[in-house]
């Protein structure tokens, strides 16, 4: 046996008892004739103590002890004179008796405190001493007691958790697939899976009625920040349902989760329309923090003169409370801003309601005072408030604006981080026209009911049909999404042809399914969340990267690993495969 | 809201309750003016009733539906006329007053019951009807309901689950792996996970202290009866710990699963060494639920002039009690049996102590009555019993004395199916040594440790070493295996040096794990159970498949999905690959 407790166990009570310990060096240090040594390991820290004058050669060998090194020792517990109440342990501390060096460490390459000094690409190659840090452990940790809960609850409400496959079918519909060559069956592959969707829509038609999964997906696409190539979703589906049904279901989960691991109560969730979101927040997954919505000017600022109103699609607005007295340097930073690629604007416009009354605007040359005054009357603007234009195409403005309020929302601390408020976005488009490719593409994926009003629509105006799809928004960021189902073998038909499927490419993509539909599928309906992402927004994190053991980085690799890497002409030899000439 | 209830819900107390149900049609038949459904769900069977005389329409249009239609009917509860004591709704039937089919079915190829006609390549094939089976229903809530048992012991010990990455490196040590071309690496490779081995190792080192996963692996081997090429793992991996510390914790376990699972109790784990599983058994994963030990008697019987036992490495016998009156044709049978390729013995010989106490044997004309009554004392046989014996090279006639032993043991019925005996052999062999290509292999695999007390032995006589490895078999099937690993540096190099891995393989493939060992790694130890296979022992099944929700057959094909199978020129492109000339 190595140790009789952990390093976070002993307290006052235990004072005089005989124990060993066994852990990690955090800190060394001497004080006259003593030497006391942090020893750290999961569960807390210990201090230990040897004394020069009782047992010099003991307490030499202590001296040599480095960072990291892994020790055990035996001693008494003993009350300590100077008590460290920051930590559980901090009442006791152990007089040794006896030290055993387990493994010796070299000094590590950064130090494994809360604030270290390693750069990130130095920190992942030793993700193993990275993990050692407070913070990761404290992630992992989270997301350990998250994956408890989520199951806790789903099992409680009847949901089974079923294993689907890892080797499947690669399909071409939306991203790409990872593939892995088949060594028994030549020229062939397996996917491996983005989401395990058909698998479970089989289930359901299986009879299983509530399925989940906390499941491993992959998808090869260019990286950007904070993508994987694998990631992590909690996976369900329910037969027999409206989308009501799931809606509240799972708002029970989030809920759970909520309270049973931050302990924070959430109000229930509003259900705003896909239209509305945007047409409000301009963006389908707001962040209803706080307000700042979007305001729509076209009938108060457009045929008055101004060319580039005249010409826009949109005229919209926000208004910046208190900011009414900005300065010119100030603004042209919110210019330089929304000009931003990213953002995508051309110019911003303006209107001062200065904290003396004064009206000033950008566009004072084409409108009179009184047209200003309606804008800031329409939009309740008090002096000292800021008006904030933008004008232009008006899907790309709404985003521009979207971005913006966010923008303005953050230079007047206006969100609170470490409030939730989450809702649901609902009905959105079932499709998406791609100009490229000329053709349309399916916003959420091809199993994706439309609206049962909006069926008829699908082959006469198919941009008006919405789907029954929902999305989980919290904080602005996408949790999750789903939808119900597709359930009949002619209305699958339909939408492949609608999505630019030939029958043939239907059929053997994705005739099990259709053919499933054939013998008694029940209608049915689920929901997918990020699980990286939940855990991210639940920790507070900026990087689904904080959240995973082993990441990999922007390039898709595992630096610690070196991996991928090639593999010998042999594997190769016997896969049936060859690096391709070009 | 599809429903108010489920199928397997309603009870007496509930009559005179509306209620709306929705499921499938399992059965269909008219009696007088009466027709009777029953309507299945994942949670039972309720009774529809329909009324000619009440309402005709209503009647007819139930009369039409088919096996596996989906259809809601709103009705109300009544109590039943003729109570079917077998289900739990058996009380009472629905007098349904609304009919609606959701969903037609075509005739299911197989009947959906208990006792399909289906073969297996048909049920397969449409495994989402297979699935419906109760049978198989049972196996998944089986698997669901021993995943939370497995997660409730686990995280109450303090462990603590986390994910590791699937998309790893490939090493060619140990099974074929399944790889991964990489697009954005072009002629790079990464490696599907045959165990999460060495990264549950860095979590040790990284102080995790105890880790578990549920986890898929991944073996590209030729199929064999009952291997999946990607199957689950309970992987656990403990710090500062000892060998038996790892073998009460996951006795711990495995009682848990007994109790909470099957509700039986079981005693505490024999622990066989490995030399005496294979004396007394003829195997290492023995089944102890019944005795008929192999007893060695080369001392009695060589050295008598019978060249062929005089010439054999080992003269090996059990007794099976009660046979001492075999015919000639049912000894032929035994012969034929070890004589089976997969048992590989060369003739089968024996003594039969008759009911009537005489003695007869296969090798009278080279023993003496005494030789022979020396055995039959020896081995402790009286009256009717009969003593089987093999003789030649001592591994092989253990080996095939173990099939031999297994054979009577169910021919004489000595095996209670439903009574449970695990146990633990330990002292594995650290290596095997393969004629073919010369060389050592690990037996476990190259992270295994030596017993402390072999070490000395690694370089001098390498056979003999003994690892500090462990199995835990139940009724004769290897449910689990793991070691205490190693964590120091220099012992791994020596490790790799015995395997024939030169400096540099052994540095490109598992360098990141050397260096690790060097910055503070805790001595750790693990085990994985293979999950399919505990499952299916505790289902009492033969197959994994059967516990498995989309198996793929011996050929490694999803027959339902039809994969893996080609893929489009431009995907093969875009991954820098092709199909090799031969």
């Amino acid at each position: 046996m190595f140790r009789t407790h952990t390093c976070g166990e002993l307290r006052i009570g235990n004072a005089g008892q005989a124990v060993t310990l066994a852990g990690w060096v955090q800190r060394n240090r001497e004080m006259g004739g003593l030497t006391f040594i942090d020893l750290r390991d999961r569960y807390g820290i210990t201090q230990l103590v040897f004394n020069m004058e009782i047992n010099s050669d003991l307490c030499r060998d202590a001296r040599e002890l480095g960072r990291e090194f892994v020790i055990r020792v035996r001693g008494k517990v003993a009350e300590r004179f100077n008590k460290n109440p920051k930590i559980p342990t901090g009442e006791i501390e152990i007089l040794v008796e006896e030290l055993i060096v387990l493994n010796p460490s070299k000094i590590p390459p950064f130090t494994i405190e809360d604030h270290t000094d390693g750069g990130e690409e130095l920190r992942m190659k030793y993700r193993y001493l990275d993990l050692r840090r407070n913070e990761n452990r404290k992630n992992l940790f989270l997301r350990h007691q998250m994956a408890i809960e989520t199951r806790n609850y789903l099992n409680f409400k009847d949901f089974i958790e079923i294993e689907t496959p890892y080797l499947i079918k690669s399909t071409p519909e939306g991203a790409r697939d990872f593939v892995v060559p088949s060594r028994m069956n030549e020229g062939q592959f397996y996917a491996l899976p983005q989401s395990p969707q058909t698998f479970k829509q089989l289930l359901m038609i299986a009879g299983y009625d509530r399925y989940y999964q906390i499941v491993r997906c992959f998808r090869d696409e260019d990286l950007r920040a904070d993508r994987q190539p694998e990631f992590t979703q909690i996976d369900c589906e329910m037969a027999f349902v409206t989308r009501d049904d799931v809606l509240n279901t799972f708002e029970g989960l989030a809920k759970h989760l909520f309270i049973s691991v931050l302990n924070v109560e959430v109000s229930d969730f509003p259900r705003m329309p896909y239209q509305e979101a945007m047409k409000l927040y301009g963006s389908d997954k707001p962040d209803i923090r706080f307000g700042m919505t979007l305001h729509e000017l076209n009938h108060l600022l457009q045929n008055k003169g101004f060319k580039i109103f005249d010409d826009a699609g949109l005229v919209v607005g926000i208004k910046a409370e208190g900011c009414g007295d900005y300065s010119r340097k100030q603004l042209e930073e919110l210019t330089d801003f929304v000009k931003r690629p990213q953002v995508g604007a051309t110019g911003l416009a303006y209107i001062k309601y200065t904290t003396d009354g004064a009206i000033k605007s950008s566009v004072d040359k084409f409108y009179t005072p009184e047209n200003l005054k309606l804008v800031l009357d329409e939009m309740g603007a008090k002096p000292a408030d800021l008006i904030l234009i933008l004008a232009g195409n008006t899907d790309k403005i709404r985003s521009a604006m979207g971005d913006l309020r966010l923008e303005m929302g953050k230079r007047l601390d206006l969100i609170n981080p470490v409030e939730f408020k989450p809702l649901w976005v609902i009905d959105f488009p079932l499709l998406e026209w791609d100009e490229e490719t000329r053709r349309f593409y399916a916003k959420h994926h091809p199993f994706t009911s439309p609206k049962p009003e909006d069926i008829s629509l699908l082959e006469t105006d198919p941009d008006a049909v919405r789907a029954n799809a929902y999305d989980l928004v919290i904080n602005g960021t996408e949790i999750g999404g789903g939808s119900i189902r597709i359930h009949n073998k002619e209305l699958q038909q339909k939408m492949f042809r609608v999505l630019g499927f030939t029958e043939e490419e239907a059929t053997n993509q994705f005739g099990f399914l259709m053919n499933a539909f054939e013998y008694g599928a029940p209608p049915h309906g689920g929901i997918a969340f990020g699980f990286d992402r939940w855990v991210t927004l639940f920790g507070g994190g900026d990087s689904i990267r904080d959240f995973i053991a082993f990441p990999k980085n922007n390039a898709g690799r595992d630096v610690m690993i070196d991996s991928p890497s090639v593999i010998s002409e042999e594997q190769l030899k016997e896969l049936g495969i060859s690096p391709s000439t070009k």
